[in-house]
């Protein structure tokens, strides 16, 4: 099977590495890291004048690997590895590779090749676990532009990012006002509410009362499984919406031929009704891929994220004054994590700035969840795929 | 210091017990159980005729100790033990005990005198724990029948409560038609959303993923608290409304005073943002209080109740048909758990059915806790007063 005619085809993860010794990077609470590798991966051609870039996101648990495919064997559909925005990034597709080049890094602090607490301390040979440095939002993106000047490039024509990814476009726009001519920000917002912090909390709290945590030191003896299992089913109900998890699962039990399918790791939570299945499995496939301490920094530099006070001494209209890019922002209907409301907060302050924003409100009743690219999500990403066609095309 | 006039003054719970062996209970889900020991309080004074009762209800975590004092201390204020509808019931207040014999059991399953999963089970002289059979709400019911009629009382004025004390208030008109001459619904629903599962299935996998769980038995050794605290958490997000939670926390940072002064236990969880040290703080009080299985199966007890299966073959409308009580309905605007679309749901199934029901939707940014009584419900609380007169006193 030959590879699509809309696909990047077979792509590598590059790996960048810098601020080694004496020259650590300074961190926004205060820490120091060094050496710093950042995973990343390009799709597309820079042109000459390198004017052509843009930057994807990723979520608070995704990876450089937005889109193509890591071997012949995923191009078949053998394996899963597909990049997490394949639908929306390639020739011809809302960011066409055919025109620009594409650049995704996995954030800071994650499990998927950049540095995170799980990589190795060169400085003590083993695995940073919780003597890594709290890292932020900022810190993320500053070293995005790291990268950037690696690569050359002094401008792109935009970042485009949902969720965690969306705070990151928006922190771009603030942190670096002459660098991205534009921002997509998606489901996405300014700060975290009192109750996503709580949320995010419990997830922590389960992690770290896992036997297995032992104070984040659990790397080559038994993985902290089951708390980082219990901190995504909180997770999954929040991306969720009300109504769509009522469409997905109701009041349901189980299905037989599903519960009889269940791995015995599956089996040591809660089911019964079907969302509880849902719950379990959703955590077991998370616990395979993710990293329990990475979460734990991750969410909390989400909940750290606050661009009012960061940029306008607590006023959220102020810290919009330094944004030149132009913005589009776009929320979904019933994601009850990052609601419309937030959104159009962001939307506000721009506009009393007299700044150059969109809005989209896109309805859905898959929630947050609606930002990522699910079979049931496809109308949503339909729009959202023209949105960033009809708003990539005038950006010059 | 005297007891204020408006008080029942000092009560003491009693015991009933039934169904000693060979005449096991049977439960709904096909267990048996037996002997059944129900704690209960009652206050006012029972008439000749015994047509002045009401039945209270209690909630998840709730006890029979609903209003008045266990000793002085508690009149002193030393200590902290008054009813927890301690506001609604007395001489004068909206359920008058110079008018009415007030009754309020600990539900079948919980942990405050009422058999449960910590009850010895005399024919193994070990706690039940897990051995313990699966309870739900009729059957909860079915045994606050059995206490009625060895209290000799055939009609109930009135059956009251909030959450799952609403459920049961529910439960007791559709199962007991003739008992009851009104019930009052309060922040309850026909049976819990797929989300409302969810929430419920996390506390629970956070229980039994403590190492000190042990498969329910730990008594006697350590008990399953970090999980219980998780559990918690969770609870409490979902019991306060977004706005709620944002008025109250924000993104405060936590007070340093009040993090000195937090326990080692409530150390042992995140905190940092003021909101993730009241979580802390409420997990710590409800694991002083509150025993881990009786969570998981009160919980269950909670997922399962479907009025809409048992008595309506599927249909929430069919189901009210059998109703025979006047409903006073009450749900507020904030409360996301119980919501009043969930409360309108059961008002329209009754009014299809000609019932006489009475829908009251209170105006509260306090969520699901609105029913409760806290400082900040005050509010709230008097308007739930009022109702409660007005809809008590043409009941004859």
């Amino acid at each position: 099977m030959e590879k699509p005619p809309d696909s990047v085809g077979i792509v590598k993860t590059q790996y960048f590495t810098f601020a080694e010794s004496p020259n650590e990077m300074l961190l926004e609470k205060g820490g120091k890291l060094g050496p710093v590798t950042i995973a990343y991966e390009t799709y597309g051609t820079l042109n000459k004048d390198k004017s052509n870039a843009l930057l994807v996101c990723h979520a608070l648990s995704g990876s450089a690997h937005a889109a193509g495919y890591y071997t012949d064997d995923d191009i078949k559909g053998l394996k899963k590895n597909t990049g997490w925005w394949d639908l929306m990034i390639g020739p011809g597709k809302p960011m066409d590779t055919n025109k620009y080049f594409i650049i995704c890094s996995n954030i800071l602090g994650s499990c998927y090749g950049s540095t995170g607490p799980s990589s190795v301390n060169p400085a003590t040979g083993k695995e940073y676990a919780m003597t890594f440095p709290e890292v932020t939002i900022p810190d993320m993106v500053k070293a995005q532009k790291v990268l950037l000047d690696h690569l050359g490039i002094e401008k792109l024509v935009s970042v485009i990012g949902g969720s965690m990814g969306g705070m990151q476009a928006l922190e771009w726009a603030l942190q670096f006002p002459d660098t991205p001519k534009s921002v997509v920000v998606i489901a996405a917002s300014a700060a975290l509410s009192a109750q996503e912090i709580a949320l995010d909390a419990v997830g922590r709290n389960a992690i770290k009362m896992d036997e297995h945590w032992e104070n984040g030191n659990y790397y080559g003896k038994n993985r902290a499984l089951k708390g980082l299992a219990v901190a995504r089913m909180v997770g999954h109900i929040s991306y969720l919406s009300e109504e769509g998890m009522e469409k997905k699962f109701g009041r349901r039990t189980e299905d037989p031929v599903m519960a009889a399918s269940m791995t015995p790791f599956e089996k040591e939570f809660e089911n019964g009704f079907a969302v509880e299945g849902y719950l379990a499995h959703q955590g077991k496939k998370f616990v395979e891929r993710f990293d329990a301490n990475a979460y734990l920094y991750v969410t909390k530099a989400m909940d750290y994220f606050d661009v009012d006070n960061r940029y306008g001494g607590g006023s959220l209209t102020k810290a919009m004054k330094r944004i030149k890019a132009e913005v589009l922002m776009v929320s979904f209907t019933s994601d009850w994590l990052f609601s419309p409301a937030q959104a159009k907060e962001i939307v506000q302050a721009l506009t009393l700035n007299n700044k150059d924003v969109s809005y989209i409100e896109i309805k859905s009743i898959h929630g947050h969840d609606a930002f990522l690219l699910e079979k049931k999500t496809v109308a949503e990403n339909k729009i959202l795929g023209q949105a960033f066609k009809n708003f990539l095309i005038h950006i010059k």
